[in-house]
């Protein structure tokens, strides 16, 4: 795709899209964040969608369909969680090869409902079409009380994460490394969510859960909620895991725990008490972007899959 | 794909996804209908989801980007009409080509949006990634007062229907032989879709669009309804366009009539007065099955995306 970059992407399609008054449509969060928000009593509804596309999101050699319908599904109830929010209902759209026959569907499907079943969120409905590559589209319609923007942050708050990042780009680095079978590479071919942490951070200001890599969602965070962020390595590097992440492959560790994207561990500011199980690892501060101390060379980018 | 008929598929989907109790999830209607509803106060919610796969649903030789983005936004908009709701939000999921550049977003964007406008429903959110084919995914978020399911015909019932179907596929078999400029074409490139038809079908008993033939929607109807359907060959033949349609192309009449998809008219029963505009074509009678009388050879199979 010809497009510099995601927020110039999001910048147009939010120019096509733009509603003349939100409030006439009850609109309460729109195109930009991790999901939608609409205003409804006695909670707001929350609507959030994700694809994942053969050769782009996964591989059929790497990952069996019962992991990408549950990975592709967890992507989904992340972002229901990320606004804040409790995921209630998912549509499935799928765009099925030539191979498939019941058995395959049924894989799939089985894939999608035990991630589902993990949060009590239910299937719907769905549309099945043929395809030349496996793609799966689902949209989830969940819940809200009060949505949790990443237009929030303010000056003081602490930066806070649910767990530590880098483990999926790990994972795909030792499958592309000839790797099959580790810790890191079940949690590429399907994350293990701590939706439990989500729902700890419903005093938070600002939140968002980690798809494209920490770096570029705080940016995010930090750009929408025109602050600057500060995180420490020391901070970071006393997560659990840290050291073991960095010794099982021969990649750089701040690439992968900076950069690397589809953990969805969940990262929040807050000005109120920290969450149970909550690591800090930084602040928020007036100025603008984020910075680490005691790293020398960032990451230049996130994970992308545009 | 290796299933041996949509019917089967939605079988084993259903096992899947199946609620042990719909109540406990306020499902009112689920998977198998054109839309699912969900209890909600003071309308319900109804949610549907339509995709579009490239060489499969569309060529991007023969239609624009523009035409590609209305055409799939009005099978969803269908959706929703066809249960008796009110589009309000869509979110899209797009999986983009190479070559696509932000000119290219910005059309397909466009031709979404000028659909939506139609009904009033805005885009709230979507994914965009990238893809070897173009596939576009939009779920659509609406409300109903009273749902109007496939289950509802009864015995007694007219059948009435908001207008001819089967220019979609005269224009995709003109296409297919050279003609690429005709009203028929053009119904097929991005058809015109009669909502406000839709709107006044609000008291009929059951409902569908037309999205894969006439006789298999009625087929689904009559199974569903535990009834059979009576079409009426002469009335169906006095509908606008009827003559015109059979002498624009070699194909048989009814073939188009009766099997064309995609034209997304609504087809309902009702025990009510028929609506301004409606034709009735037929009846419900006790039974089983779709006949038409006055047609010796019935299409083998409605039109068919897997």
């Amino acid at each position: 795709m010809k497009v510099a970059s995601e927020s110039e992407l999001i910048a147009a399609l939010s120019a096509v899209f733009a509603l003349s008054d939100s409030s006439i449509n009850n609109v309460l969060v729109g195109i930009g964040d991790d999901g939608a928000v609409i205003k409804a009593s006695p909670r707001n509804t929350v609507l959030a969608t994700d694809m994942a596309v053969e050769g782009v999101h996964f591989k059929r050699e790497w990952s069996s369909l019962h992991e990408i319908g549950a990975k592709i599904t967890a992507a989904n109830l992340a972002d229901v969680y990320a606004m804040g929010g409790d995921p209630k209902y998912l549509l499935v759209s799928a765009g099925l090869t030539s191979d498939f026959g019941i058995d395959e569907i049924k894989a799939l499907a089985n894939g999608i409902k035990s991630e589902a079943d993990l949060v009590g969120a239910v299937i719907v409905g769905g549309d099945i079409s043929r395809a030349e590559k496996l793609v799966i589209s689902i949209s989830v319609f969940g819940e809200v009380s009060k949505p949790i923007t990443r237009s929030g942050a303010k000056a003081g708050d602490s930066v806070i994460i649910s767990g530590l990042p880098g483990k999926s780009a790990a994972g795909l680095f030792q499958l592309q490394n000839g790797v099959t079978d580790s810790i890191l590479v079940a949690a590429h071919k399907k994350p293990v969510l701590n939706y439990e942490a989500a729902k700890k951070f419903r005093s938070v200001n600002s939140m968002c859960d980690v798809s494209d890599g920490l770096l570029s969602e705080l940016n995010h965070i930090a750009s929408t909620s025109k602050v600057g962020i500060e995180l420490d390595s020391k901070l970071i590097s006393a997560i659990p895991g840290f050291k073991e992440l960095g010794e099982a492959t021969e990649l750089e560790i701040w690439d992968l725990v900076l950069a690397g994207g589809e953990d969805h561990v969940f990262v929040a500011t807050t000005s109120s008490d920290v969450p149970e199980g909550a690591f800090v690892i930084g602040k928020v501060v007036t100025g603008s972007g984020v910075s680490v101390s005691g790293v020398s060379k960032l990451p230049a980018t996130g994970f992308r899959h545009f």
